[in-house]
């Protein structure tokens, strides 16, 4: 699904403002009150209050924020009922923004300095993330196995938002029999499978995950659907080939903002002139936010969430931007479907990855859900031309 | 209309590669060999061939660019038999980008040194432009005297285009009866008499043109519509005043970079928590751009497009991009009905304003039109809210 940033970052410069006199009373009275201004109790009877069995949870969050939080569920610290509602209810008092976090500056620093994703090392999502075991994946998602968001304008159902969204984004690029479409981190290829089966369409696809790439060539015998396990910036490097059309649909959140402007030059030496393209990708409301350090440390390495100014930014002067159509919310019906689905199959899986991973998951899930009801995070499909459509560029209905 | 911008710039830098020897040959040669990239020949038969009537148009023009193209198009050293088609011609091929122009880089230089939209000269171009007379402009523009781009989805003529837009905008804003509006820069008041007549809403206008205050008063008597004559950055300067919508129509050209998050500032403190903010907006597709010169002088004094990147920066924090959508090639529709009702009415106006305000003012709509039919200039029509809305903002049909 991409690197959904749950942007929960707590509180370490409050604690610096204690007295040291009566250090553990005072961290617990201000996490209290943090927590009271976002409408969580702690120990109290609402589904999002939070139930804390230790009694170093406060200064832990305090001192570590999001990273801290999110450790702190894993290790069984505390629990909620429904903590999709408590990160909402973080959120909305915009917590995250009022106080800052050292681990956030760390991540910041850390991003600046390297280049996260640079081909060495985009390489390790695909291990530590994708390669997880595909059964687990098709156990969570939808019949498509497509990992990113789905489109429940008229859905009712995980499998039906998903066949929405594929079928959305087909329309959108104008997809027609014979068409040639680039895929740009097609996961098991569920927008491969689905374009060739109902558009016939023939597609070429780019993953760095070599499970993923096995197992969707599985998925797609016979149809006209070619898996290449590479990276974007060395493929089609002379040129040469040109696409109808191409698409990137929840990949973006691991190019890396230094990595944009290249991945957009990718895009466009592989289109045709008359080409469009799509990108699908989470978004982050400021520019200037660093990824959050407990999905980067447990979820997605080296994600990094861009901003619309820097889509923009990276992309003008290749391609004119004909449409932006925000459908975040979606997300959090996504995330909440992989969820129950995640925790009907859990009893399969729970010898093979154990309780820890179980309680990491689950954070993962919800926490994210909750980010997108807050509407903290974006979900952006964006239609790109090379020179502008002649007489413009028309959303499907 | 706002500030579009036609960019047509040609050639100074090739000029200068010129040997002295042969310079009156040369100048020409270079002239004819750039037209030729772009198909259009000297004293050619297509309706786009320029026809020159003075031998100094090609020194000019390679001179100063767009600036001299325009200009020695006022003063009739040159013809063409569609205009529009030409400048469509020189910027798909890209003529504008590839040669450097002396002017632009001063505009852009200018723009950097000063506020071009200070309080003081942003009432320049309402004394300029807007003061030009109100039955010139009625004469030019539909029923509503909607001065900005028409939505030519399911529209014939000029004036249904305009009420679809305005229909379009209202669908957006989701206006109901009851409702207060605040439309920044609100012309003669098209969106608030269309407003408050079909959806019952109670509208506060601000422009800094007192002509087309008094007539748009005159034209909204009757109706719930209050105009105030005042610069958007000294309104509701206290933020008590809080509306249920905000609009602003082909306003934001007219801003300025150097202003752009002081006008997202004043719309948000002009909006409810729950409202919803739309912007329409002409739009450039690179960032460091400066304003055409040749518009600039004559057209819109210290007009300045925006690139989507800056609205998407200086809107951070304080809003979330619901929607965005690009309907530029409208604006060629647009624009060529305006100089069709233009060029008809000219008798009636031919005494007061002259001939060389006639090329003028015919350059400017074909030259624009020109540049949004090949698709270098953009129009997006933005819908923004401050917290972003719970359950996910849909774009009506």
């Amino acid at each position: 699904m991409g690197n959904a940033q749950s942007r929960t970052t707590l509180a370490p410069a409050e604690a610096r403002t204690r007295q040291n006199g009566q250090r553990a009373r005072s961290t617990e009275a201000v996490f209290a009150a943090l927590l009271d201004e976002a409408g969580i109790a702690i120990n109290g009877k609402r589904p999002w209050d939070m139930q804390i069995h230790h009694p170093q949870t406060a200064e832990r969050i305090l001192a570590t924020g999001s990273l801290g939080l999110g450790e702190s569920y894993m290790d069984g610290w505390w629990d909620c009922e429904r903590v999709d509602e408590l990160i909402a209810h973080l959120l909305r008092a915009r917590l995250d923004e009022r106080v800052g976090s050292a681990t956030m500056l760390l991540q910041g620093l850390r991003a600046k300095l390297r280049n996260l994703q640079s081909l060495g090392r985009a390489w390790q999502v695909g291990q530590v993330h994708y390669d997880l075991g595909n059964d687990f994946f098709e156990a969570m998602l939808d019949p498509y196995m497509a990992y990113t968001c789905g489109y429940w304008n008229d859905a009712n159902d995980l499998a039906r938002a998903q066949e929405a969204k594929l079928d959305l984004i087909c329309r959108k690029l104008g997809l027609n029999s014979g068409m040639r479409l680039l895929d740009i981190g097609c996961g098991w290829g569920s927008l491969m499978k689905f374009a060739a089966e109902r558009y016939g369409v023939t597609c070429v696809g780019l993953t760095i995950s070599r499970e993923q790439a096995e197992y969707g060539r599985a998925r797609c015998a016979g149809l006209p659907v070619t898996f290449h396990l590479a990276d974007y910036r060395e493929f089609n490097a002379t040129g040469d080939q040109r696409f109808d059309r191409v698409a990137s649909v929840g990949m973006f959140e691991h190019v890396g903002y230094k990595n944009h402007r290249h991945f957009f030059a990718v895009a466009h030496r592989c289109l045709s002139d008359d080409g469009l393209f799509l990108l699908h990708t989470i978004g982050k409301k400021y520019r200037r936010t660093p990824t959050d350090p407990w999905i980067d440390r447990y979820i997605f390495p080296n994600g990094d969430l861009p901003s619309l100014g820097q889509i923009a930014d990276a992309s003008e002067n290749l391609f004119v931007i004909e449409d932006v159509h925000n459908f975040g919310a979606d997300y959090d019906r996504t995330l909440m479907a992989w969820h129950a689905n995640f925790e009907a199959a859990w009893p399969r899986f729970a010898e093979r990855y154990g309780p820890r991973f179980y309680r990491m998951w689950r954070y993962y899930l919800l926490a994210c859900a909750g980010s997108f009801r807050a509407r903290t995070t974006q979900l952006w499909q964006i239609v790109l031309s090379p020179q502008g459509v002649a007489g413009g560029y028309r959303r499907p209905a």
